[in-house]
């Protein structure tokens, strides 16, 4: 038995350090997002495949674990085997994001929903992405939703309750960027961009920040040099402004574009509804500063409106984002719901989070002779029981200091060490602090 | 859009009251279990295929989800096809329970954890079975296990960590029947079972309270008539000592026994471990009563020593159980690891709770002016904020009353009418009792 065993490539499993501080973390962004109204939903990780094809996860469709039919037989095999499809055999998938299920979710329970449902929605997706340092094959998402509001109160609501969990988690060293895809779609009419081009240019733009104003006037000059001329202006006009900070008015907002950009009535009401929702999150104690950021893109294609995204001094990429996505959700509903979410990135802050507030209460270890009958054990175990302690008994080892040492690194607070004479007489038992 | 959109068959979706529900009933559990000192700890939902199909499953392995393998062209399919062998599409697969994962981590791990560790396992597992009432293709499994524990101090800490998580919530109606796997062999050597005829044996016994002991008779005459007479005479001899719960002392235990069967070493073994383990509860301040059950047998063929079944007046089949299992966890880490578990069927208890003690605080519905701009609303909820307390807005709708009964319906406690001059001064605003 020389191999190594391991969970499955690219999953993890957790001991318990791990799995304690995952679930410290959890509980208090569950009650930073119910204390803000947020009600918590779960669904199947898996849902039926043509769901999660049905173009609402753009790439990471590709990336989806698939399923196979149960009972199989040889003529499906041979089917699939002459199609060269071999989704033919699946018919369900473990989902890739918590938004395809959510939008399922409210096909499936609309009825029984509030009219502006609050959706809190936890729990682990997978993709078959190529393993490396952070990125994970089964990982935690973590999202709050406002479904059925079109106004910018769903904008404020979920940037306030996200700073407030994020903020609670002691990460208040925090930004968030914000945009809008109204004003990118102005931007990109004012370059010049044909409607169809515009798609690849938002990809171009959105990988600003590794191949730099160069790297993304280059890729645009291939399709059209004028329009990518214009880009580089308003990108070089940009740089200073978001080095800087460009606060997130109205007023700043219009100032820092290009003049000509200025005169566009999709930017001015982009403009003004990035002012109304800044102002509300002012006025409903929004615990992390905002900045307005007109290069900041996200990937997926369903946003319509505000875009907005954390960052952390510590993290090289963003740990949390969202938007408005209106028209996605009603999908499956066959009916508009205006939609906006907010997305923590659990899995980076879970690393960023040093200190936890609150207590986790007593743990001791209790250490009895390797030959105390069980019953007594039991009995002194039961006489140590109390409310906010955990109590481990351990046979007392050789080697003693070797076994609290692990104890104290394992968050054991205090040891009871049983003496004969205490079997007996559990009360007279005394607890040390360990460490 | 007439058809009804649905999660995948047997599989739930759930809304916020029930989520909040059986969070609630989870957090008691991990509380109660903590305090006995077991450590929580979380693997892959996926495992490798040929783990899931070692054996270590019983029928459940073919009951496993299978996920295919990415990239596969159709060469793959082909060979597939020509071998008709589906799985050879496959790798992955969905676990059927927690304890080829949990043998798994500790062939992982088992150089990082204490040399008794008590395991704290709990997440979904995945059963294709045909959907029923009650039985669903994804539920929850809660599992304790003590691995590195050859001795009775196992199932005495199980019992009464599983008694008190149970009694915890509130259902100390339950009471716990226990037996021992070398009672049965014992018996069944006693019988003149031959060893081949006794997994069989014991398939058919494990279904008295489903076809009686004439169904039982009946099904053992067939491979052997002699050995199916000394069962019938055995059952018979039991039946009114079982009705009535026999005490659960090696006494009691021996005395049940026909006379022959208590000349076996193997039971006088067996009845004097179980004296131990009842002892040991008790000293352990068991919270639910334990009976002795010689007709208990518990489906899996993995159990090797005592085995336990939990039951509840008011559900037809077991609410929790389990048993020591020796020899099974150490498969794949290729050495021998004692190992005793203790399953809650949460999926069961999770209707049977009734009343959850603790308070879940304060829930406000606020109702603001339909016309309200936004960073009035913000002000408003962000006044209103206060720990252990949830706070939703909505728009004034014409039906109020329908509104705040429906609130009342999902938990609302308050409701905060704001008045025009409120806004302006958040202060005056007063919480009404709803409901």
């Amino acid at each position: 038995m020389a191999t190594q065993i391991n969970p499955p490539r690219g999953m993890r499993d957790f001991v318990p350090a791990d799995k304690r501080r995952r679930e410290r973390v959890l509980a208090k962004i569950r009650e930073s997002y119910a204390a803000h109204g947020f009600d918590e939903i779960e669904t199947p990780v898996v849902e039926d495949s043509d769901r999660l094809h049905s173009g609402m996860g753009g790439d990471n469709e590709k990336l989806s674990f698939a399923i196979m039919r149960r009972g199989i037989d040889q003529d499906a095999l041979r089917d699939a085997a002459e199609q060269a499809d071999p989704l033919a055999l699946s018919d369900l998938g473990l989902r890739f994001d918590l938004t395809v299920p959510l939008a399922r979710f409210m096909a499936t329970h609309r009825g029984t929903l509030p009219s502006v449902f609050r959706s809190l929605h936890i729990g682990p997706v997978w993709r078959a992405e190529r393993p490396q340092k952070g990125r994970y094959r089964q990982f935690v998402q973590c999202d709050i939703d406002i479904l059925g509001e079109p106004g910018a109160l769903a904008e404020a609501e979920l940037l306030v309750a996200g700073s407030a969990a994020l903020a609670g988690l002691g990460l208040d060293s925090c930004t968030i960027r914000v945009n809008d895809r109204r004003l990118l779609n102005a931007l990109l009419d004012w370059c010049g961009f044909a409607a169809e081009q515009q798609p690849q240019a938002l990809i171009s733009i959105d990988k600003l920040d590794k191949i730099g104003t160069k790297g993304v006037v280059a890729e645009l000059a291939v399709s059209d040099p004028q329009a990518a001329e214009r880009i580089h202006q308003a990108l070089n006009n940009w740089a200073e402004g978001i080095k800087a900070g460009i606060p997130l008015t109205t007023e700043s907002i219009l100032a820092s574009l290009p003049e000509g950009l200025r005169e566009s009535a999709e930017a001015l009401e982009a403009a003004e509804s990035l002012g109304e929702v800044a102002d509300a999150v002012a006025a409903g104690g929004g615990a992390l500063p905002l900045v307005f950021d007109p290069t900041l893109v996200r990937g997926m294609g369903y946003y319509t409106g505000t875009i907005f995204e954390v960052a952390h001094p510590e993290s090289g990429s963003s740990v949390g984002g969202g938007g408005r996505y209106d028209g996605m959700i009603g999908r499956f509903l066959g009916q508009d719901v205006p939609a906006c979410g907010f997305s923590i990135g659990f899995e980076r802050i879970v690393d960023l989070v040093s200190e936890l507030p609150g207590d986790e209460g007593e743990a001791v270890i209790v250490l009895v002779d390797k030959k105390l009958p069980v019953a007594d054990t039991m009995r002194i175990k039961q006489a140590l029981l109390a409310p906010h302690r955990r109590v481990r008994v351990e046979r007392r080892p050789k080697n003693v200091r070797n076994l609290l040492d692990r104890a104290a690194a394992e968050g054991f607070t205090h040891v009871a060490q049983i003496r004969e004479e205490q079997v007996a007489d559990p009360a007279s038992i005394t607890l040390e602090p360990l460490g």
